[in-house]
């Protein structure tokens, strides 16, 4: 009788607010069916979602203004920190960055709601294997990486300190991520300073603002962006555990770059130099028309342009040092303070309008109750972006880094296009470990115990380049590059391995890890 | 008895320079082998072969200084020019060379030696269609190229003018490049204007300087190494042709590459204003490891430095700017003065000693008459590079262009690593030329009439950028970019659109050429 008395209120509040269809075919529905449906629709706030809608349509102030492009300017030199041309300063900022995690005043937070689907994986991207020598996960690297900085900044300032690691899920991705993180154990952490909470999802909708069904029973739902990151801390009371723990930094990052530098001290230095409330991590972008979002100003307020919506004439201009205009290229890797953070969940966020991206969206026809597969867009997804805050900061600064030494996303398989795949991703971390292994003292040889050169010839060699023989100096011409893999538990940037490898000759693969050294054949000097 | 007697003299020869074994299967051979055989030692000057062995073994004066690594200076800036720092220059340049091709004082001179091995193909490279609309070859873009461009000299300069092609071969390619070039007419070029000659072959050696037998009639011979052109070059009085034409600058420039600009004025005008005799053009190099050689000073002289010479603490060396310090990329473009190529072929290629390869070379061991299938490299090949006459130049400068505008090299087939292979040599193609419809003021739109973004959304979207709905914005989701195709014959690079796309919308595939513009469907505004 409870029950249905509710579905009356249900059914009552949906016809209000235009959307009494999603109940349709209830009549045709079994018992467990109707649990499911009616449990979905008792969180969903109808009138919310139409109000988001009519906002998102109508596009307000921004879509009345026309797109940013003729109104962008390039970041300034002076909030600008740069690997490459500010090398004199890194140390510093580092030092900077160790002292706060050592004061246990920075967490790192993961953007992880999204599944492979692209990848062709059925689970989380953290959870992926590449295929490097250890088969660690993305979850495993980060997680070693923070453990890595905790030690080093406990050996510098003397007491123990802890990073806690904030994992934003989704519905789709919640308990599997969990239950991976429980089967190995944190990784080493302790289990309390790993904190997973659950991004919203929101109904797809028709371009007349109508819930579709994804089912007779099921609505169709979607994550509500990354930008839903905002909502999700305040609703799972987020910025009041990282008060309660004393941070005052964030280093928020996105699960799939197999490169990024967790709570990366330099980078959380160089914003603490700076004073900043907001920083975004970037790297150049060096080709007009590759497809990478841009931080910029728009009438003198920080975003990121997307890069479809540059124009070929805006995305080529260049700068008197030859350099592209606009050329900060986001790679979703931020720095918040917490107080930030707070006046965001608290103020700015609900502001926000969402992003409208056109679907084609798989439906049950509610006339005919048959399922429509269509060929063109016939409806919405609404998302925000977690960069749609960078307008409300009071200092806002970027920092760009080598995209060798911190960027290598994985998007794809191996079976597409050839970029951002598990390959890429492996032999652009493998790549990275071997310049460590170099840059420490240590050498490659051949299985001649001929010293191999820093840049091995490929069977790719560049145009007159003399005839590479690749098989006399590499052992897998299928896998370049060399195969080395460091445990981050060993070296978090390549700082430490000198008592490992100076002077001394290795073969491929070359593992180091807390075990020690592992190689094809050792062979010290 | 004329024939034996020749044997003698030439068993006599081979047996004073230490090579009589070539003739230890001399008994088993068929009257056909012997024949060949015979003639192919007639032609071989053995006891320059020694020689050229014995210098480049003992490695002479180079080898004694060590790497050049801890010597190289980065290329001063006065020497520079950059299409991308000296916008501004450009045009004068362009028309300088502009003025000297219509002057009839240009050619340009084409390394087609290599055949496409590596690329799986058995023919020379130039002849590959790497799947463009047009199923153009490499040969036939850069024979509609030169055209184009003698009709833009003539529109600028009144006159007709022609630019001498010359092209180098090898053996093992000259027969079906020229087939190639009289199926096609010539590609529309007149015959007497484009010039075949062969370079020089020289045979693999082992270890001990020993000529190695491919088969028990058969030299082991390989081609001489692009630097072969410089005695091909006298060996075919080519120098003295482009006096007889009039020829005072050369571009010289190699096959693979699908977006060459063959004779480019810009190129050649930038150096006649420097007064230059020798230049290379150049990309930038971003990437401390990519596998490209650098042009840079050692010693005070210009050379390339090869990548697998140069150390990783090298490579990655910084200038304040930011940009690696050795980032001038040899793509094997080059100018030089016809004085200056008299002057190396007459004075200093002799002087030039070969590189070595060492390699594994497949032989019939001349004691058990066995074919040899070594598993380490067992002798070498000799070779002598296009670049090494730089250190001869009087007057060397560097002109560094845009990646994306100049260079995509075709070395790879498909299958392997996705690198330089015919689907980035296409894609290269059309994505330069979509801009050049953009740039002309043309647009493109999707199936529904909407415009496309100048960046369309990839399914390989960055990061934090939201969801792409690929299908919506883009035909072939499997052949990104949008399909555009401009015949040479209508611009060489980027002019003249404007009249043909400016304020039009078009839908892919879009073809532009001599007939007209061809598109799926036709959409006038």
């Amino acid at each position: 009788m409870e029950a249905e008395e509710e579905g009356a209120l249900l059914a009552a509040r949906l016809a209000a607010g235009g959307q009494g269809h999603v109940l349709r075919f209830w009549p045709q529905l079994g018992a467990a069916e109707r649990r499911e449906l009616a449990a979905e629709l008792r969180g969903m706030d109808v009138a919310e979602i139409n109000r988001f809608f009519r906002r998102a349509r109508g596009g307000g102030a921004a879509a009345a203004e026309g797109a940013p492009d003729g109104r962008m300017e390039p970041v300034p030199r002076d909030v600008l920190g740069s690997a490459s041309r500010d090398r004199g300063l890194l140390p510093g900022w580092e030092s900077r960055g160790l002292a706060e995690i050592a004061g246990g005043r920075v967490c790192a937070l993961l953007l992880a709601g999204g599944q492979g689907t692209r990848l062709g994986v059925p689970y989380p991207k953290g959870m992926c294997d590449v295929g490097l020598p250890s088969r660690k996960s993305l979850f495993h690297l980060q997680a070693q990486r923070l453990r890595r900085l905790q030690q080093l900044a406990e050996e510098r300032h003397g007491e123990p300190c802890c990073i806690p690691w904030y994992i934003m899920t989704s519905g789709r991705t919640m308990e599997s991520t969990q239950e991976f993180f429980q089967k190995h154990r944190y990784f080493g952490l302790r289990k309390e300073d790993v904190v997973f909470f659950q991004q919203g999802m929101l109904p797809a909708l028709g371009f007349d603002g109508k819930i579709l069904l994804e089912e007779k029973g099921k609505i169709s739902m979607a994550p509500d962006g990354n930008g839903g990151l905002y909502r999700a801390l305040g609703a799972h009371g987020i910025v009041a555990d990282m008060e309660r723990r004393g941070v005052r930094s964030v280093h928020v990052y996105c699960v799939d770059n197999i490169l990024v530098k967790v709570a990366d001290p330099a980078f959380i230095g160089f914003c603490l130099e700076k004073g900043a409330d907001c920083g975004a991590k970037v790297v150049e972008k060096t080709n007009p028309t590759e497809p990478v979002g841009v931080v910029c100003r728009v009438d003198g307020v920080y975003q990121v342009v997307e890069y479809s919506e540059i124009s070929l004439a805006t995305a080529q201009k260049r700068g008197a040092d030859g350099r592209l205009l606009f050329n900060a290229g986001n790679i979703a890797n931020h720095y918040f303070t917490t107080a930030f953070l707070k006046d965001v969940v608290n103020t700015y966020e609900p502001q926000l309008q969402h992003h409208v991206a056109e679907k084609k969206i798989p439906h049950v026809d509610v006339e005919t109750g048959q399922l429509v597969q269509p060929e063109k867009p016939n409806g919405i997804k609404m998302e925000k972006f977690v960069f749609d805050i960078f307008q409300f900061s009071k200092k806002f600064v970027v920092y760009e880094v080598l995209r060798e030494d911190e960027f290598s996303p994985l998007k794809n398989a191996d079976s597409q296009n050839g970029k951002d795949n598990p390959t890429t991703a492996r032999h652009a971390l493998m790549s990275l470990h071997h310049r460590w292994v170099l840059n420490a003292g240590g050498h490659f040889v051949d299985e001649n115990g001929t010293r191999i050169p820093a840049i091995p010839r490929l069977p790719n060699g560049r145009s007159d380049a003399p005839p590479a023989d690749v098989t006399a100096n590499l052992k897998d011409a299928s896998d370049l590059p060399i195969q080395c893999e460091i445990s981050p538990l060993i070296s978090y940037g390549g700082e430490g391995l000198e008592k490992y490898v100076k002077d001394r000759e290795f073969r491929a693969p070359l593992i180091i890890d807390e075990d020690g050294i592992h190689e094809l054949v050792k062979n010290g000097m």
